[in-house]
């Protein structure tokens, strides 16, 4: 019956909405933000700008979209999720996917061998949105990146060190970070009978570890993708390791492991870093985990991803089934990848890189869900007082007045109305949380003087005009 | 001979290209942003940020692509430079050529009657590039603008006092404001004799004034637009004028235009933003003249352009034929369009607005122009202290010194080097502009202190390990 009155109710809405064909929307997967969003954003976007300019990072900018032929090859299975544009006339064209590949490009283009840069903005996948959880199709990524040849494991420890600073500041609860190191993840794979035909499959199916059960992967690895079973019980047992130096020596001495060069190689390698870490003081959220494999091609060396813990008490108001704290998604990612460089350099000189990306949709979605349950009132302008009248016909006298105010460098704002009423304008004022007001009536003009009221505490207080922009200073260099 | 050679040269060079096949460049008519660009960049942002603030803005964001339906029919013949993305299933979208219609349609999905807002951001055109003169295929926008019903002309007088303050504080010369009003326009179009349907193409003509001489627009007019030609002489006699309140009160009583009521509703109006704009104390700048058309449909009312002068001195080193001060282009523009939100709600309920639109690339051109002559040195991070050792096997010690200082909120870097000289570290922060340098050798981890070095007087001083963060702050509060 409810279904019934709410069909007929929708057949009413569409006859009236024939006037107007178009849809009223943004792209599937994007979103507006608005002005108290976009307060939220600035707040956050500081925090990590900060935190990159503490490790005294320069930035650069790129392009939305690239050639094409640039962003191919270089994302595996993933490609597909490229937007290209369409061909009118003249290049081919794609957004960008990632920072990393422009980064990539921006270095080869202009020879440029050390740099330590950040890069904020815009991405675009065409992926399977799932908003709420802050998966848009376009997404803003943060990215810090160290190129140049230097000694081992040093920026690598340097940018595990930035996500750690940058996840305790934005106080978004408990966060761990996994590192692994595509040497060991190759090596490992080789010494438990994968062909080298299928490291990148596989390595694919590992990644879903942090979703899927083992017994799924496993199903995945031997069903679709024809690996042997016996293979698949060796990868096994090493992804379901993790720890601290404490594994990395035990894996360092483990008679089938150790007889990989490159695993030792990325063994010793994460010996050396974890011993950086330790220096750094970070070691607290970092674990060592077999079982991180990252989709991205172009990872070389060591590779990292942070994800925030829930806690059992929020876990379970959500949840009454779950037991355990549970991880709620990926919040960072990152690692070296040497290689990069050099696929776009004509004689293919390499530049090694390492960088992390945070991932800051879901930081703002978590910002968001925190402001709306504090109830907090979030100021979206900085305005420092309104410039009001107490009677009418001082429409020329309130511009006169505002004009003063800006050319002297105050934050002013007046209504738009030849004769405003004294309470709309107060009124105003609280709605948007402006602290001052000036106001001019007969009396004042011929006194020579403002009166300031102070919205918070209704006091008001006659100041000599030639004092007023002092006064308004002082009283708003709080807030 | 020359020539000879050097289509040798690149023959010979071609052979050694074959390796990689790809274009290694950014696609045409954009660019990269260098770290120096940047530096720039963010100061002409602050500048115009600040200014938005100052008149009591909030800001939104929109996506880069609106659904294709949302661009059609806002932008008249200008609608063939839109990007369209390819249609790779699901919506067709294009990529924004404006934040205008974004933020009208904006506006109309979320039912806002009321909003001052500002939004930065990039828009695209697929239009000829002029790269030299600041002319892109990606370029920002800084728009802001005022939505609402209020009495008239006051945030159209808003708005070009916020042109004049924002071009005044970037010192970038003389500027020079135009206005006109689209109701004006069409007046003079009616009482001069042009058809109805000839208005939008014939105000396009007039939109070349600027750069075309009247002859040429005539003979376009006339010619390939079929105009009679006693129309397009009265069109000229109009279009020849500027001036300020004079003018508008001579027009008032011009016998053929106050036939026409439009063009009288847009002369009171232009007469009571005039008396507005002296209030504000901005006239010196602001002309009105008849010869301003602006292409894009949507404008209703008064509309208006900034231009850069150039004065002769400037002008005759670069083209010793030119005489006259000569403008070197728009940087700003915009005006009223009170129809455009009533085209995207679905009822068609109109919300008048008002705003502008500051050509953010020509400024970049000048400043960076400006920055290159003055060889001044621009910092491109904002580093205080680097981490020095100034002996061998001390690497630990400096992780632990610059994870101490950056836990304290210091910007510090270090070498990513195990054992740098002390001689590169001091050149690194000559090169960098980092003030300060924090030195620790055997003797003053011994001796608990670390050695400060100000790099530009080479003056070095003993500080105690507890005092040294309070230390470097107070040196480098002045940067």
């Amino acid at each position: 019956e409810e279904v019934a009155k709410l069909l007929e109710l929708k057949a009413k809405l569409g006859t009236d909405d024939g006037k107007h064909k178009f849809v009223l929307k943004t792209p599937k997967g994007t979103r507006d933000y608005n002005p108290k969003q976009m307060a939220i954003r600035e707040r956050v976007f500081n925090t990590i700008i900060n935190c990159f300019k503490r490790h005294g990072a320069e930035t650069i900018d790129t392009p939305v979209f690239e050639l094409k032929e640039t962003l191919t090859g270089k994302y595996g299975e993933d490609s597909k999720l490229i937007y290209d544009l369409k061909d009118q006339g003249g290049e081919l064209l794609s957004l960008r996917y990632d920072l990393t590949v422009p980064f990539a490009r921006y270095l080869a283009m202009n020879k440029i061998t050390n740099i330590k840069r950040y890069h904020i903005a815009k991405v675009y996948r065409r992926d399977n949105p799932a908003m709420t959880k802050g998966r848009y199709r376009e997404f803003y990524q943060c990215d810090f990146d160290i190129a140049g040849q230097y000694d081992p494991m040093i920026p690598d420890a340097e940018c595990l060190k930035i996500v750690h600073e940058i996840l305790s500041e934005l106080e978004l609860g408990d966060f761990s970070i996994k590192v692994n190191d595509r040497r060991i993840l190759d090596g490992m794979f080789a010494v438990c009978g994968v062909p080298d035909s299928k490291f990148r499959t596989i390595c694919s199916s590992v990644d879903k570890l942090d979703k899927t059960p083992w017994e799924e992967v496993k199903n995945e690895m031997v069903g679709e993708k024809g690996l042997a079973p016996e293979a698949a019980d060796l990868i096994g047992e090493y992804v379901q390791n993790n720890g601290g130096l404490d594994l990395i020596e035990r894996l360092l001495k483990d008679p089938k492991l150790s007889q990989s060069k490159q695993a030792l190689e990325g063994l010793n390698d994460m010996k050396i870093m974890f011993e950086y870490l330790q220096l750094f003081g970070v070691t607290d959220k970092i674990s060592f985990d077999l079982s991180l494999a990252r989709g991205l091609d172009y990872y070389t060396g060591v590779i990292y991803e942070a994800v925030l813990i829930q806690n059992q008490a929020e876990s379970q108001q959500q949840n009454n089934h779950t037991e355990e704290s549970v991880s709620v998604g990926s919040v960072a990612g990152g690692g070296r990848y040497d290689g990069l460089v050099g696929m776009f350099d004509p004689k293919g000189r390499k530049v090694p890189c390492v960088g992390v990306s945070i991932g800051i949709e879901r930081i703002f979605s978590i910002m968001e869900q925190k402001a709306e349950a504090s109830e907090a009132k979030i100021r979206t302008t900085e305005t420092q007082v309104l410039v009001a009248a107490a009677q009418k016909k001082l429409l020329e006298e309130r511009m006169k007045l505002i004009a003063e105010l800006w050319n002297a460098g105050i934050k002013a704002e007046m209504l738009y109305k030849k004769n405003p009423k004294l309470l709309n304008q107060l009124q105003y004022c609280e709605e948007a949380g402006i602290p001052l007001v000036a106001i001019i009536g007969e009396q004042e003009l011929k006194d020579g003087v403002v009166k300031l009221r102070v919205v918070s505490t209704r006091e008001e207080v006659n100041v000599a005009r030639p004092n007023l922009v002092e006064e308004i200073q002082k009283r708003t260099s709080q807030f």
